[in-house]
């Protein structure tokens, strides 16, 4: 954020904060209060933490003569930060019915101004800067949780049986998907981590150097339809394409399929998208999928998941950068040019599963105080997943950025880009 | 219900219908949809399950060309009716943001208007006793749903730390309890069911003889103040006092003090109640307990639960009838007489576990089809609760009423009377 | 017992220690150590226990300068008695490798002298009916143990898919049933309780009045072939003729037979016994059913479970009484008289369930002290079953014997007896 | 394997299948056949199950006339080869009463003399080698569980209130440690995995480049005193010291201290050992820690853990190699050489949790058929250990192998060495 104009601050900050209204508002105060299962979120959950987290990293240490704006939203709407004190269980966030929707509205009008205020009122060089540093964070934290409010909102419509969509309408059948090719990659001595001068999350760094054996990567990600020759050829049943914990999960739950398709009773199938149930496009790729259906079709193909490195290092090579985001959040839906030797799609369909654990970088240092929880301590037992999704806001991708997961997830807007 | 004018029957109809409407009117559509545990059910669940009811056991066969308000709504709303077929599960409730609050309002008004228009068209006698008898069932049924509606409202206010209250104002302070007395039985033949020649449920029949022996049982429930008492005396923490199930029970959960019981740091006791948390006051009859602490609690006080058939002998041989139910649903608020020997807080206080399983009397028949389900599938690993609540509706209690639950269950308005 | 002669005294109880030793005998130490599951414990810790019993209640109080044989099996020994201090976890008994079954054995043989010496001590009047009191009481609780024994290592044989047999020859097949009569009972001012001058549990007393209404009861047992019945007419598939627990408990384990029954590929039944894998014998009663799948079979059949009272008023009006326990521990195997009319196989087959709550007796009282914690401390969510199997010992069974288990158990020798 | 010398092949093989029993010696039949958890297995299944991998991947394909010792023990003893068919459910391996301790001794003497037959009788060149492989890596394996028989042995009698003990005297008390120090390494461009011609599992293969970051590593392993220390600063009770996952580990399970230490009431600590219940030696490494508690202790000291790339390069670099396995099966007991400068205790005490997750290395394949679910299929969700302990068999450790459990596990003889 540059540290000059308070005017352009204040613009970009009300803008992603408008954003996050705009996503709430085809949705109902009910639909805004309800939790489908503990890994999400009530979307007044996201309203109000997104704001608790500029109440209490901003305002609480720099407004002159600060009082919250309620005692015990401190702890209701802290999500983890165990520096910050107790925090309300996230499995019971779906039983917050108080404060209201209403009310969680006015806690964000109240801290906006609040914000906005001492944007133009910090004026001595070393508090502007950690303003400007807790600005951004603030706001990139807050497009992670835009996105989240579309997974969360999708996880919870599909519980009903009426089928509820959030949008009015589907986008048109997808094109036909080109055909995947197979792009080379030399290896060799790669300088991985953020390199620009602008925002990135402390995962992200240090630039550091991996060495990366030769390796070869899809032009494209794996479509529905390629992943349903997968369940054809019974995917689901031979253990042998599994690795043993996958194989447990898929025999445990019962799987046969991803997490919203569905079969008609005269076979076909159907998905469950933000815009309600919809015929299954197999033009389109597939998504919320899990790493362990993710490793198994690669199995199955003959292929592998590539590691975080070689996607990185694939990504620079070829120039890929984030684009515009879709004007609808369905994966296949954001334009790209089509030739051949092109790598696609790494952007703005789906998360990429990698083979790579969350773990840190070398020379990794994580922020003193509460605020250093923001990564360091998820990093055991999940995978990295790179490039960004149809619901990730605009702005908010680069070929550094670090997502993560455990390996049973399948909520998110996660696919398949293949290795080998 | 007479069966000779329409126009009572209608008026019925709508004041319970009503009524349920009255208890939902404090709490926003946020409140109405969360569901804080299995055993509760979000309020506006009951307002639709109570109109499913009569749309499914009343129009769907006697109303000409019926047509359901919306198909889904037959699984969604449907309880526990195998005989009907599937059932929306029971734990996700609190998921269903769709149908809306307001669109379940209207299915409550399409129904009563086509009620109420069936009421006005059936003239055949055998139509007409069948349309009396399932109105009055369903009548009868939305009461119980009325006290739920209370008790799990209460129950999903106290998962917030913000102690939101659905009254706008407690009750004064109890007066102090008056001596408790030991009113003997004599014993003997007693004849036990219901004898009336209104409505009862098919468990309080057929009236039967049971053999009981000579016993006596408190003029009164056991106050808070007792409670106290038993909890000061280190009864959570004295195994010998507790069924072996019930002391598994009070240590696997850690345990200590009743469900709504709070101690401040102060050491001075507090209860969350429906105008939200209070002052814990002693004259009033301790409620919310499980059947685990009435047991020990009378095993501590030297006495023991009555059995079911003591209680309703008492209730008659004392003439113990139900008054109208107290203008706040307190325990210890409906007035009665106070007079020496007399059998006092019978009905509108709180429910009372006794010590008999919930089993069927001797002849007991189910009705056929899956109205039958009603009761009869429930009898067993559950306990009888005599007499009625401060929360259960004017006309609904009566000495033969049999309602039951699980020994561990805390959430309802259930008390203590003691018998030896 | 008799108070006169220590030399029957001795003789007594060295005749119940020594069957507890036969018991085991044609198993080994590994046979004896393993744990099938948490209601089951290992035939060491039994023979461990029974014997822990005689030494906690009779030798510490009552031996000059007690001292324990081992320090630590006060605790790895006691079952359930919270009077006598900590517990090892009941689901961990199988992991007690040591001590050795031979120091078990030694165990047992050092309590026996001991107990001996003590018969022939002590004098005074008052310690003597003390001692003849706790000796026999330990002695019908080895014997309950023997049943134990019995079925635990029933169910741990079961889980091999060696079927491995206890016994070395299997039981010729049983002769044809005898068509089942219904015999009337006419109801009326019951007495219901233990009336000897001998031996009974603290839990048949005290001997009270009950009214009975009239009623039928079958003369037998339902058989294996009937209950095959029950399962080809889908009886595991019909909701409608289950309890509601009993249906969510078939749905949760899959379960569409009972415990040892085992289909072949070919279509034929097997049913797993102590001596190992056997065609299953249409003629000889079903048994290992729980409650929940004996009140779906006499729903099925149009009739329903006794009452533990009923079920007594029989067997006195009747006259049954327990016989000699049968040479092979196989329901059907002992012998009885067949005549119309008569009531048979009450006792030496399969235990009955009655659809009785396990409840006090009016006025029962539990002894002072630990060994209070016999019986009254588990009368809540079990059920009552009645008479005596073909695995218990000889002189144990009553008329007024009540037997008790949770609804879902199904390793004990279990069967159905019908009433209407 | 030479495979010139079928005598040095045959010798081989009675060697290690001999030790194997020998580590069951100092047992009893009742110790063999006990599980104390699903993660460990009984004695007598271990014994069982290298014998069956021998018959399973080499007398039956490759035996004439082939048949097997018992068509169960097919399914009984496969611990995890789908490709081969049915398991018998490993939480349920402590309930084999049957087979016998003494039938699966005659089971490993019939298989090691068929074994020898067949080392004897094959000639041709390619089935010599086929052979030989299969025999070398069914030795492997066989040493695996040699070592798991000792971590299983001590889980199972730490179960026990008597703390048994396997071996008759513990060591005497370990030398005070030699201070630590940190030994730097200049990183670069790494080869790493097996480079030499004798046997190596798949997983550390293919050899392959590392880009390596300067950083430096302790020379010694954490102590039991560094430990304790760690404890007493409150190591347990502060969150940001923890993985996220860990700290709800440590709290859901209520830990204060590694598995086998215990606080006696005057404050002295003590550690169950294989030698039983011993003062805690504040001189050895501390060992049986989970990779939470490695990397909460590394935190609070302000380093981190290797990853295992540096581990190997270090080893490397400093020559470190196995010695040695100490005489009895105790951290800190193995000895060797002390000198400042030396990178000691690499081998032969604790194998070493790294920060990395387990993962195939680039270009990684594995064998085709059952026997290629050895590693590739649990390459998830586990960490790497690397080093060997004080329990693993002479001429089975290397600086290359790749030894994983998952974060949590604490059984296994697992310590700490820090990086930074």
């Amino acid at each position: 954020m540059q540290m000059n104009d308070p005017g352009l601050w204040t613009a970009r900050f009300q803008a992603v904060r408008r954003h996050t209204l705009a996503l709430a508002a085809p949705l109902s105060s009910e639909d805004c209060g309800a939790q489908s299962m503990p890994d999400a979120s009530p979307v007044k959950w996201h309203l109000a933490h997104t704001t608790w987290f500029f109440e209490t990293f901003i305002l609480a240490p720099m407004e002159p003569g600060f009082a919250p704006f309620h005692p015990a939203f401190r702890v209701l709407f802290n999500s983890y930060y165990n520096g910050i004190g107790d925090k309300h269980p996230r499995p019971q966030r779906g039983l917050l019915t108080r404060p209201s929707l209403d009310e969680v509205r006015a806690y964000r009008a109240n801290v906006d101004a609040r914000i906005a205020a001492l944007i133009g009122a910090v004026r001595e060089g070393a508090a502007r800067e950690r303003l400007a540093s807790l600005l951004t964070l603030g706001l990139e934290h807050e497009q992670q949780h835009q996105e989240l409010i579309l997974t969360d909102v999708k996880h919870l419509l599909a519980q009903s049986a009426l089928w509820p969509a959030y949008l009015d309408e589907p986008p048109a059948p997808a094109s036909p998907a080109l055909s995947p090719q197979w792009l080379a990659c030399a290896g060799g001595l790669a300088t991985i981590g953020y390199d620009g001068d602008g925002f990135c999350f402390d995962n992200e760094l240090p630039r550091h150097r991996q060495f990366v054996e030769p390796f070869e990567l899809a032009s494209q990600l794996v479509t529905n339809g390629d992943y349903l020759a997968f369940i054809e050829a019974g995917g689901y049943e031979q253990a042998a394409l599994w690795l043993a914990e996958g194989w447990d999960w898929v025999n445990a739950q019962g799987l046969r399929q991803p997490i919203y398709w569905h079969r008609g009773e005269d076979g076909r199938w159907f998905e469950f998208t933000l815009a309600g149930l919809q015929p299954l496009d197999p033009a389109r790729p597939v998504t919320h999928v899990s790493l362990f259906e993710a490793d198994a079709y690669a199995h199955w193909a003959g292929a592998r998941l590539p590691t975080e490195i070689e996607w990185e290092w694939a990504a620079r090579e070829h120039g890929a950068v984030p684009g515009t985001p879709p004007s609808l959040p369905f994966p296949g839906e954001a334009r790209e040019v089509e030739e051949e030797g092109t790598l696609r799609q790494m952007f703005g369909h789906c998360w990429q599963w990698t083979s790579s654990s969350y773990a840190p970088y070398p020379g990794y240092r994580t922020a003193p105080g509460a605020i250093g929880e923001y990564n360091g301590k998820f990093m055991v037992n999940q995978y990295v997943l790179r490039g960004s999704s149809c619901a990730t806001p605009g702005g908010h991708a680069r070929a550094s950025y670090r997502n993560f997961f455990p390996a049973g997830a399948r909520w998110q807007f996660a696919g398949i880009r293949l290795a080998r």
